[in-house]
């Protein structure tokens, strides 16, 4: 045990901070040597989550860099927006590794960050350090790196389906339209009106039209996959179960393609990468074929009576929308298997 | 009593069947005077659906059309396709009035109908005499009518939230992409994997993308309200609820419309008409905001920065998408105030 | 429409005011003129409640007795325990008759309500002149009151359930155990961990163990019946569900009887009550099958291995164990049909 | 890999079947070699279950004892009622281990087997050679032993509950009341009437009041525990949802126990064995805290008012109840720690 790397969680008692708990329990290289929680610091984490039980005894720790230093290796933070932009910082400085699971560092333009999170952005001599951390797509910065800003759940369902796409050349960069589904832990734990029970059951929703913080991120990595600028239609909903992410996506074809050629071209692009499934033609992901997984699954349709693709694309948003992929970021910053603690089963049904 | 329309229903264990009983049992005009069920004739309704203990106690009774002739002025046909195509000229030919809930009648185009449906097509002269009753675009047509095809419920609540716009020429036409979301209840009675508990829960699914049999009617209503074939994107997708369909449609502007020009072209377009309610600047209707409803709630939203505007549309897929607007219809073919029977309170929560 | 009689409704924007709305809507001969509450007073209530569009325009009216006798013959108070106990003896002594859904008015001994209730107790001068409407129970009571106290839910479920046997000497009352399970919307609209959607889907927990309280009601009720002192075990689960609660009911039977002799002995005690629907042998409800509607439906099964009956009734929660009860008692002290305003079909499926 | 145990799963399109695929994915010293399913032979098991799409890529197996024999050192029978009391006697001759996860080698009594299962009963002579592999019960016997019949998923959550207090005789062996709920996954895949998701969403219903085939097993492992024959009233319910069982549970305490009395017996009951946790006072598990895990987690009540004690029970149904504890035994018969691959985090939320 003394051989493994440590590892602190920051906001453990939010749901990625106790996704993060259950994933890394099974690591077999990570050791949480911290759970720590600024609002309920110094009493165990049973008390919120007595599914902890006999699992996990201690009690929180409060957030001081100093001390995490000396437990700890590497920090999670799954804070929420506007944390994470002071305390990165210091962690960075105290010689931690940072995995930050907060949007506080995913885009690199502070303006932008300020129109869509009304927050003051982070510091930008860190915010230029923080690689982005999209597994599939640019593992290869985030091989040694040591901060790392993990993407956020619409933005991972989103990208993974259009990227090979748009890189290729194979879709108009300004007809896409993203139609996205979530499950309502997306929300986290806090308690309002919108996470209420009698609200939600037998309830579909829409939310946050055009206006969602994903949006600049997910044009973010689109144009840089499509060298140019691309602007999106990107609609939220949700669904009433806990987890889950659908993307439907709606882009014209260029050149004709049909759905076996796109699915020959997303097998090519995610070769090796074992997180990313492809299916095959008139074959659709359901979110429960994900669930409790790091997968993220994909289909496609070509209607050729309005030359348009529809890619379907689907995560578990807690997994590979958050803890998971953090995980998996961890192992590719640390050159092991990126597998490592992820190699479990979806559980169905 | 004596002077109430005497109802008919065939189909009377289906959801679309029971959902008629329900709403008629409401209604001051008229009174359900059989109840009907090729498969359990002779059982009381009561032993597959308890919940009409000591509301209707009668057995059910068998098709025929002389008998139901004797019993009905007016018959619902809440059947699978390819069953009224047959039943209905025979209840017509009795001198019966009659309101079909299947598709079979509502494609004037019997290749089209057999290319979707994958059926033979009703006889060519009682297809022309089917008036298409989407109430609230052709009640003129509905008015005085004695055999009505009920409109399909994805169709429903997809050709309310589009035909203003297209009539008035304020989208383009060749840009719609309609991203449907439908309760489990659409899919009818039958016991299979896909209507299976343990498969549909926390689950969150898309099916037959480009192959629903909706989409020829949909474009059918369409081309009619823009005056030239419109031809469009449309997936469905099924929700772990039981009732509730949500369209989420994307079009291009024409002309820079804002959501505000929206809200007051469909309040004008609608004016009149109780059943479609358009929400004001920035509110977007749930589905459960018109559970067990007649109503059909729309909102808007217009991004300037790619000149689209998404429309939300949400029914109740078994009342204004079935059984409700069936009885609608019935009010206008009866010269009666459409609302008789329907003016309840959506069921919140 | 003037001769219809006034209705105020004090808390409407909690789940039993607003289920009080929708009810009172199709009611013939009473027109609800003030909706009333103390903190959204002066905001339209479609802003909590967008489903009321176009149905209920007005703002919400703030809490003033004088005024509400300006506009209102009678007063339902749907407000948390705590509150009515203070309220309703102004309203009494402004003239109007008054019928509380809250708790404070159930429980005449002072003492016990002190004790589960964890509140001061009502004027006993005004609690005495309370009238228990358990409508099927004590229905002659409330014929001409002019103030009820409405009973509590679980109430409602366990003691129609339970009051025909006890009364007839069928059942050891030393013997009697409850287990009862509810939906969320039972905690109200309050947003808490307790109510929160991914904490509740897909779980089931029990709650409040011998300390919930509606405990001191239903013996107050069953002791009445029987004759003597009765005390129960009682247990609360919380279903992920929204409406609906079952109760289970175990019991020494006395004398040997059998299924078939309860079923005919509830019948003969309900005979002309036309809300409990009593099943045949071997048939028990499910909550689904009252859903949305004001029955109460029982089952039994007799298990001669252990002599013990079991009784499963169930209510939905928000109508017979709250509003709907609440208008069948205004139905009942009006000397009105008491099925005025209630006649209408369970929403099924 | 090759110095693994091979295991052979019979039933592998069934629920059981699949979630032993799951759970055998992560366990260090199993591999499954042969995934078999009568029906669907020659398939690829991803087409009915494409969740495991790149992970399992075979094709289903016949059923074949020597093909197996080839191929497995152990098979795990996970089929439904009456096909296991055949097939085990080939497999065991054949020389295989088997662990068997339907009821046909659960009641030694083949009388009764017949009553409650209406099936005829497995062999004598291979009913005899059985053991009964209620883990924490049972557990010596398991050990070293080659056949195992793995208890009923309601059972396994009962009888942890009572064992403890029943063989320190401190509640009253016939005053036993079980009022147990389940999850839609324990009636399998099928698709029925009674699995449809529109009849079971927003509905919790009773069934198989006193005739559940779980009675006979319960009272033999309580009568085993009480010295004595224990004759029970027991309830099933249906829960909205997919996975979990919660087992409530009421007796006659004796000799004035208190909570903390039981608390800290089963503490000692179960001290060792790490997958059953006995919570504090005051505190009782819901089923989501167990949830995807092969833990049993325990709570109690005691009523001073009536002298009774409520315990509350959970597991799930198909890890604990099921696949998990068939593991569990494994791990036992093969005299491995065992937890071995059962050392997972419940999913939560």
């Amino acid at each position: 045990m003394t051989n493994k790397l440590r590892a602190a969680i920051v906001g453990s008692t939010g749901y990625g901070g106790v996704e993060l708990i259950r994933l890394l329990a099974s690591h077999p290289l990570v050791e949480v040597t911290s759970v720590i929680s600024s609002s309920s610091a110094g009493t165990p984490i049973t008390e919120g989550y007595p599914h902890l039980t006999n699992i996990r005894t201690e009690l929180l720790d409060d957030v001081n860099p100093q001390e995490i230093r000396e437990k700890a290796d590497v920090v999670f933070t799954a804070t929420p927006a506007g944390i994470a932009s002071k305390l990165a910082p210091q962690l960075l400085d105290a010689g931690l590794k940072v995995i930050d699971l907060s949007g506080d560092f995913r885009l690199q333009d502070t303006a932008l960050y300020e129109e869509w999170y009304k927050k003051e952005p982070a510091d930008k001599a860190y915010l230029e350090q923080a690689v982005y951390g999209m597994s599939e797509v640019y593992g290869d910065k985030v091989r040694g790196a040591s901060f790392i800003s993990n993407p956020g759940c619409y933005v991972t369902a989103t990208v993974l389906g259009l990227v090979p796409a748009l890189q290729a050349g194979w879709i108009d960069p300004s007809s896409i339209i993203i139609d996205a589904k979530s499950g309502v832990s997306g929300a986290g734990r806090g308690a309002s009106l919108g996470t209420h029970y009698s609200e939600l059951n037998e309830n579909f929703k829409a939310y946050k039209l055009n206006k969602h913080q994903h949006i600049p991120e997910i044009e973010m990595v689109l144009s840089d996959a499509a060298g140019r600028e691309v602007v999106t239609t990107f609609t939220t909903h949700l669904v009433p179960m806990t987890r889950g992410i659908m993307s439907t996506m709606y882009a014209t074809v260029q050149g004709g393609r049909k759905a076996a050629d796109f699915i020959d071209l997303y097998r090519s692009y995610y070769e090796g990468r074992p997180f990313v499934r492809v299916r095959g033609e008139g074959k659709w992901p359901m979110t429960k074929e994900v669930w409790g997984s790091n997968y993220c699954d994909i289909g496609f349709a070509v209607d050729e009576r309005t030359g348009r693709v529809t890619v379907i694309s689907v995560i578990d948003n807690l997994v590979k929308g958050a803890a998971g992929q953090a995980i998996q970021n961890l192992n590719l910053m640390m050159g092991w298997d990126e597998t490592l603690g992820l190699q479990f089963v979806p559980v169905y049904p």
